[in-house]
């Protein structure tokens, strides 16, 4: 209690007086300095970030449960990897997640790069034995090698550089100009009244000691840096139990520290009306319950069924402009599969 | 063997006289009456072949086995269906598939629209315990609900609609414009001598008797009337015990006739080199390989490795030219996720 009260107190000065709790999205996101976006190297990472042959048997990609064709996620309260097997936490959009300092759920991976190199090797998730098994099957896809060495030079294949190439193509994929955002910019009738009155509830109520700034993820940070916060914050809530919501220690699962027990890393409240179920177990059905469970475990309050659909319909004015991209191509390898040898 | 070289024979005098043995692809594929192509219905079938809520868990899409990011398959010898449970066949391509006379192995579905019906409700493909149960979930989907009610009127919220929307997206999965097409309407540099060399090889080693046609895989015939043959010919080739290619009865396994055990669908020659493993079962790892299989289970031929050479260099001509297309985005059900409530 005592570090949500720091923290919103922290809030207040630095954000709130400055510029208001909210920013509408940058139209581009931090680029780090050793991996430029170009758009041979997004082109690149798109057609790994859709290329099921990075899993084990071919059968999943980044996009299985990342996917860019709705919110970003896969509509289930966990993942399923290769073989059937199920995830231990819900998946993350990717829209925006260039605009988080950290990545995962419990921001164990201070960039996109770090994070894209992670499912590929979870035995529940891509299950390849390791990342040189990875690099040795793309290395036998001409179209793969080819590009790799025009955009990387010498040596290109690594880890590394599959990694550069689907940051990169992540980095595109960000959602500026949602109704909130135009209303930010001065457009007042962008969102409706209802909407307009869950902006004014989110701020009243506290929900925007951590839900600020322009990813609604918390202050931008350096790279690398988290903004990480503790759920529940009041574990008496009823909820905490119907939702088993401590049932997974967060961020001491990465740290193995005891402080970290129940940190987790804030998450982005854009495109949050796609990305249902929620929380990190995807135990919560609906947006509503959601906004339910999160006045009531982090602020101890009960909302007004009115409140809760004010806050929904402001939420849902969050949901951005999807950029109209094309289907990628991957590279073959005629006359040979690389799977089921 | 007698039926093969009748088959030959007829089609020695019905086609290769006519207009050579081949004809390069048409633009169009034959349209049902009852199913005529529309843009609107088009991008329905689209979103609808690319959804994975259309599966049970919401893992698995037509597009997740028929990729039409690659060769339209999985580069898998068997697919992985929901709960990673694995196919009894290899997955055909969806490409040019428009231009089949029947739809599966065994050609037990008479259209594309019986096609798509099928993997829906097949337990180890998408696993829908029924069609209403697809349809409950679709019309739970404002976005979808709109697109039938605008494209099919009244009571559209149907299976037969669904699968008409989808067959109208896979009939615009064409790749005209291969070398050989190009060869064909009179380009003689389009293809490499070699792969010339392998164009007469298939002619004289008797491959097209059965491979003939715009889609190297039949005459065109009426929509519903199959073009089948017996497959192994040979059943004494040591390659129908290596590749187990008996074990599955075929056609008998949907008519449950004996005379069709052992009859297949003759399947497309287009893209095949990026449709690896071969065959119904996916055992035979090379395109190579599946051209000695061939010429030995089909014709009793040995082949010199030169002639399977200049036989897959002709085969790769075949691959064609995949049109440019957009990702689909997938409409929503905001706030609250289908899948594991």
């Amino acid at each position: 209690m005592k570090f949500a009260v720091a923290i919103f107190a922290w809030v207040l000065v630095t954000t709130v007086r400055a510029e208001g709790p909210f920013q509408p999205l940058p139209k581009n996101p931090p680029i780090p300095k050793d991996n430029p976006q170009t758009a041979d190297k997004v082109r690149l990472g798109k057609q790994l970030y859709f290329d099921p042959r990075l899993s084990k048997d071919g059968t999943v990609s980044c996009n299985s449960c990342h996917n860019v064709m709705s919110g970003g996620a896969d509509a289930r309260p966990n993942s399923v990897g290769v073989g059937g097997k199920l995830g231990g936490r819900s998946a993350p959009t990717v829209w925006n997640a260039a605009f988080l300092s950290v990545q995962f759920w419990d921001g164990r991976a201070p960039s996109l790069e770090e994070q894209a190199k992670g499912p590929l090797t979870n035995p529940v998730e891509m299950a390849m034995p390791n990342h040189d098994a990875v690099m040795a099957r793309v290395k036998t896809i001409p179209g793969y090698v080819e590009q790799f060495a025009k955009i990387f030079g010498k040596d290109a294949m690594t880890i590394d550089n599959l990694a550069k190439a689907i940051a990169a193509y992540e980095r595109t994929l960000i959602t500026p100009n949602s109704p909130f955002d135009r209303y930010l910019r001065g457009d007042k009738k962008a969102i409706s009244t209802r909407a307009e009155k869950g902006y004014k509830a989110v701020v009243e109520v506290g929900c925007i000691a951590c839900h600020m700034g322009p990813n609604f993820a918390g202050p931008a940070l350096p790279q690398g840096t988290g903004f990480y916060q503790k759920f529940p914050v009041f574990p008496e809530s009823s909820f905490v139990k119907k939702y088993a919501l401590t049932a997974d220690p967060g961020r001491a699962e990465a740290t193995k520290k005891e402080e970290d027990k129940g940190m987790w890393r804030v998450p982005t409240w854009r495109n949050i009306a796609l990305t249902a179920p929620y929380f990190h177990n995807g135990k919560v059905p609906t947006l509503d319950e959601a906004v339910r469970v999160m006045a009531s475990t982090q602020l101890n309050k009960t909302l007004t069924e009115e409140q809760v659909g004010d806050i929904v319909a402001f939420l849902e004015s969050l949901t951005g402009v999807f950029p109209e991209t094309s289907l990628p191509r991957l590279p073959e390898t005629p006359g040979k599969s690389l799977l089921g040898e």
